[in-house]
């Protein structure tokens, strides 16, 4: 779709921090007019659907700043630079919940808000879950309750705002939908 | 989950945009210690789920200075200050797709990156689609590219990352749940 692309005129940094970067970009529209974007690079991130053995999902409650409030996710992190997302969503498992993952699967991955960062979610799967005898210990800055929650309760849980994300609220719609495709 | 909150000790606005802000803030952690977060202020989004007669699925195709590329999305666009989502809704279906919806149903709300951004998208269902008799504008900045796709096809571009967007994977999810269900 090449006839749609928007050819970069220039691109200032405004911002560079720990986690984001801020560009402010000129860019030529197809019809030749110009126009400006905002830009946030992010260094993307994975996210964990972790089922326990009586398939219960794991869920972490944290406080999110730019929300004001505290959300009901699935185990999630961001990608440090040059490590494999495989390998940082065991360890994003292995510090937010105190288990392990003798083998995991990606399931997805996708753009959280194209229109203006470039913030890649991976999405995997374990049913394969084994508890640390030496919990792993979690960031600093990083502060998490762990429960553990029937398909039932995680759809409560959606309709009733405690979980809010688009991340958590895919997961619990495909673990909807494996249910669903079962009984077939 | 009060014990998780972050108090916060001061904001600092890094940049105010057309879109975007960036806020810089210190916070208090639970422990007693400080940090930092990088917090983007959006104003929201809507995205819809439009079904045709004959059970196809508008999308349009876009692209996106972020990414770099275009990607396959549901209709959708940040919401307008003060105005109601499912006004913005409507507006932007029209304006993307040439049809206006006699009704139309909220599905669901989610934030899109809880870790660093407060967008949050409503997402919109309709099956009641009339054709405008005069196509509404597109914003001047706005180039998309309209289409309609079965659920099959839609669920190939997930396979093949043309669709590649968080909304728009939840958006085929949700079809594909519905289909399951109705087999029942």
């Amino acid at each position: 779709m090449e006839h749609l692309r928007e050819k970069e005129l220039s691109s200032e940094q405004i911002y560079s921090g720990k986690i984001i970067d801020l560009y402010v970009q000129e860019v030529e529209l197809p019809d030749g007019k110009t126009s400006k974007r905002e830009i946030i690079k992010h260094p993307g991130a994975v996210a964990v659907i972790a089922l326990t053995s009586n398939g219960k999902i794991l869920m972490v409650e944290q406080f999110r700043k730019a929300l004001e409030r505290t959300l009901v996710e699935i185990p999630a992190g961001k990608l440090e630079k040059g490590e494999k997302p495989e390998i940082t969503a065991v360890r994003e498992l292995e510090e937010e919940t105190g288990y392990t993952a003798g083998s995991i699967d990606h399931l997805i991955s996708f753009y959280t808000s194209p229109g203006f960062a470039d913030e890649l979610v991976h999405l995997y799967i374990t049913e394969d879950l084994i508890p640390l005898e030496n919990k792993a210990s979690l960031d600093e800055d990083e502060f998490v309750e762990l429960m553990e929650v029937t398909l039932e309760e995680a759809e409560e849980m959606v309709a009733n705002g405690r979980i809010y994300d688009a991340k958590t609220a895919y997961a619990v719609q495909y673990l909807q939908l494996r249910q669903a495709m079962k009984g077939k």
